[in-house]
């Protein structure tokens, strides 16, 4: 069950309200990379994954992202204040809506739970959670950046802090796991074609890197179709799939 | 600029058509884990990426995603051919909208670009692509788990091993710059919560794991609010925000 | 903030898992009449919500809805422990995205924001929840009617009658405004049109009763364009536009 | 069958035409308030609604409805004559899609039937008529206080004005069928906690009104899980769930 | 405005009611191809079609899409008529949602206003009438070979007939137009490249045909980079970009 | 399979870079008539049309259309250089999602396949292609006056040429199937209502054109209900259902 304490998680003082600032923090309330989402990722991650030590994480962490989420709301009930103020076509979201947080984005779609993802494995999970912080992230940046106000800022850097603890408590749970670095999870061994990676995109510049070097990629510079691969010398990978070539280095 | 061949990129032979098994794999045509959002995804970011090897990288696989997408399809051909034999409420999608696949999840849900994590930093576009991978090895899991037609196996196979190829390829990309393994990119340097660990939900069990043990991260198990956090005594981040704590360990 | 307590709000023991009566719980949980439309539409609405005490009945009623959606995971959960024995196309959703519960309904639809009523006055929020409330026991009818589990049976009824229970509250609230049998509210007074019934769809059975009577309405058996009205002998409203003639009778 | 008759409902007349301004009425015309939404939500209803006489009012109010919607669509027409002469980047939607109505709304969001809330008892399909007409009066007289041209008002005011006429004949149809203020409907009896009311969000102000006052409801101040609800020492509703405790009073 | 008939503009009779079957219906009124696609594409573009004819022919045929999607909701209403006998699972969405037609697909999709296809010109908004015509044709006759009862057979073949009826009106008003067969319209004359057809998927069979043919078009067969185009010896069009080369063939 | 090279197919060269423009220009990246929309409708078509020549066609001109997609990609990419001096406000679509294309259309609305218009029968399919290609050729018309950049403008007239090219070719391969200019295809011949014109939106203008004029068409000036249609002196259809009357005339 769920308890609400009416006092933020942290605090939250808009000193000089702006509703275009406003309509553009949606996207933290609203939109793909905002709250609601990693909240109910999480959260509805939580009820399928089986480790009761990840379960708990997961709840954790989806329950401060609800407390996020209202500190997002707040803020955007400070900023659309003043919303008589400004000219009609500005902040138009809250002229029409009214003031206050809606679930949209600062475009004025609404949130769907096509944003979401997660399901049937733990792993598949928790590489989701990486990757939505790192949206959500990315998108406090963008707002940091474009704010004008100083209590915004602070409380702007508090959630982007967050975030970035959120990433490592999900990487500490993968690479408990065994999956931080390793590109492989479940139950079906890859076949012979693992290490190959097909040039589909040619001419200059055709670039390598550590993603297609040798002798951690069989290089295919100009691939055929039927799956016409070059012969594979030695086997890249153990009985489960795992890769034996150069690991990968971690820091 | 893209040039079709009239071959596939690896070869697809349906023995024993099913056409609901055929609306299963729909979920890698046109749903939230399917080939299109692969190919999309990765696409698109190499627009704005601005790493040459990575953009280079990202084109490569979201042009054999393409054309794994064309697999898939000719694989959910060849499992409707036999539509009018079928009892007309199996397979409804099928039944209704023509043989063949549809830009449609199983369920009939139309794809749609909601799907998509990408923009403005390439570790967020990177971390949103190893989640993707994830995401469609999974379903190819479930699908080959469902499927009792042994050609269609050999291509699922197939398919799923190379999701873990570009995994292996993004996970190396993300080595390269640094951020496979570190919590935190970007400009803004995180505040002094990034070590705390809120235990948001409480009650039996209230277990602790690497993601949220000391010293590495300080343990809240009681949170209040208005940001009240327990004295930092040790600084656990250097000037860039990046974390000192034990690291991460990589394989 | 909010705080999780790993219990649940009320008991849900589920004797007799089905995986197909596990889709249709969906109903409740990702659906436009479930459990999130319900907590996010009263919870979004006590931002701008300016009367204290209707805001923290919505704070209080919104936290007790996402303890229902809570019970409505676990209990999805529980039905799905089974998946494995079931047919591979009985219950689909649980097949490809996994077991426990999703945002989706159960045809296999996202949840969506669009199905949130809210914003700019409080009297259009309230009724609002008063209509989310009668979707929601209406859903709850439907599944109990369709349910062979006695453990579920037990805890849907319970849910049943908390929307029961909300909905008197949320008359209350608008009883004490003033609102709950006014057809008007806001600033803008109607015009001379108010009493007018308009027999737009012709033909038998042309049917009267007290919402198109007189001396409450005045009916017009066939409209004409350009609001060609007939005279208005008594003002049937005073200058607020409040209704003068026979008021609704309560219970 | 349908009727067109070329001449409106009530008469249109733009004197003052600006394109920004014909961007905010495709709130009334593609929005979830908009008149689309009535239109289809009451005319969806008729279909399954069993009672003759309510029938018959849905399909009334529907038929207006769409009158409405042309209304606002001619309004729409004649703000946008005038496209050539503004600024390109004012009133996008029209400058992308062309001049008159689009079913979008004022952010460019297309309508879905995701907006609908209609299906399965008749109290459930009034209560939700009588918030759909809440929404669509707010959003009337939103789009009243931001309107600079009379010709545009007088006919905004006469649209406000029939969303309140048709509240009226909603309520009065609840009324008739004893559900207007009656808190409970259909054939699932509440269980015994009915008048339970949870202060799930604590804190100060814990506010007290008619929602949550005894003896219309138990208060419980800091609920527990498990149902752990206080004994009920008076049986507050009768065999069918009705409520006895104080009723509601009407205006 | 519109005004209603409470009789259908063609009897529908079912007489051999079947929720499954009704279920399918659900494509014809709030599916893609649906009538309420049709309905609402030609109506919205009378708004801003200038041409008096063509505009007064668009609300003709609107309304009587009107009149059909009347008829298709009341042969779904006619086939969940015994919805109590099916089995729970069978026809699920009328299960949930309860008897009667509802504006979704049938797998469950809202409709979406994202169907249509219209605005800024009448050639495009006439040509996307004729695409929708054979949308709904094709759903039709999909329908009626899929369905076992007589009465539905009939009012199916009937409604099919009539979306034939007005591909033949849209195509007249293009030809009037001189639009039916012409590639061309609009006011940017094509550059000269406009008769070049290239040959981007290669392999066997790479076929020919008259959209690809001399001396109409000018054939490349391995398309090279940045508009490498081969050198045009004739102009193939006039001053306006009509197109000299032989005339397509009209029936 | 597909293969990329890393060449456009018709150079882009911005010379003078706005983002409001580039936002502008989403809508042929992301938008309903947008280059993807074209892409993988032609494409998703090639697996269900089974004549070879036709679905040669179909990839041809798919796999062009991913090369425009390009094209329009590395335009929005040009035009979102300067984003950085730009107005905060300004383009807030890449403010916010970071510079680059994204699969949105103009005002900020993800793509979805809900566009699409395919399926079950390869005239339906060609007649939906005619219709997209118009939709396209609209916006790019919409585009090319709304620019001020001549580097833009050519590469939009290129785009713009090819879509007539592409109607031209889709015309031609209907014309070889006997279906360019003949209202009806399939198997199911229509009733004799076939030739019936209904004047279902009455009052001035009520005009009269060859879409409903006889011979071809019996033109009823007050429908009745119950398909009241007058007699029909001659069969207007052979016994395929093709028509008799008056043909249209081509050009």
């Amino acid at each position: 069950m769920f308890i609400h304490r009416k006092e933020l998680l942290h605090p939250v003082e808009v000193k000089d309200p702006d509703p275009r600032f406003g309509q553009f923090l949606l996207e933290q309330f609203g939109s793909a990379t905002g709250e609601l989402t990693a909240a109910l990722q999480y959260w509805v991650q939580s009820f399928h994954v089986e480790d009761p030590g990840i379960r708990d994480m997961l709840q954790d962490i989806a329950v401060e992202e609800f407390g996020h989420l209202e500190m997002v709301g707040k803020m955007i009930e400070q900023h659309t204040r003043k919303l008589d103020q400004a000219d009609v076509y500005a902040a138009p979201i809250f002229r029409i809506r009214g003031p206050g947080p809606h679930f949209l984005d600062s475009q004025g779609q609404a949130w769907t739970a096509a944003y979401l993802n997660e399901g049937g494995n733990v792993v598949r999970d928790l590489r989701a959670d990486v990757a939505a912080e790192a949206g959500a992230r990315q998108t406090y940046e963008t707002l940091i950046k474009a704010c004008n106000d100083e209590g915004s800022k602070t409380a702007l850097v508090y959630l982007l802090t967050r975030e970035v603890s959120h990433t490592a408590m999900f990487m500490q749970a993968l690479d408990k796991l065994g999956y931080l670095t390793d590109p492989i999870f479940g139950n079906i061994p890859p076949d012979e074609t693992v290490d190959i990676y097909l040039n589909m995109s040619q001419g200059e510049p055709d670039l390598r890197g550590p993603w297609n070097e040798e002798p951690r990629f069989r290089y295919v510079p100009d691939p055929k179709p039927h799956g016409n691969v070059p012969p594979n010398p030695t086997n890249p990978h153990d009985e489960r799939g795992k890769l034996h070539a150069p690991k990968l280095t971690a820091r």
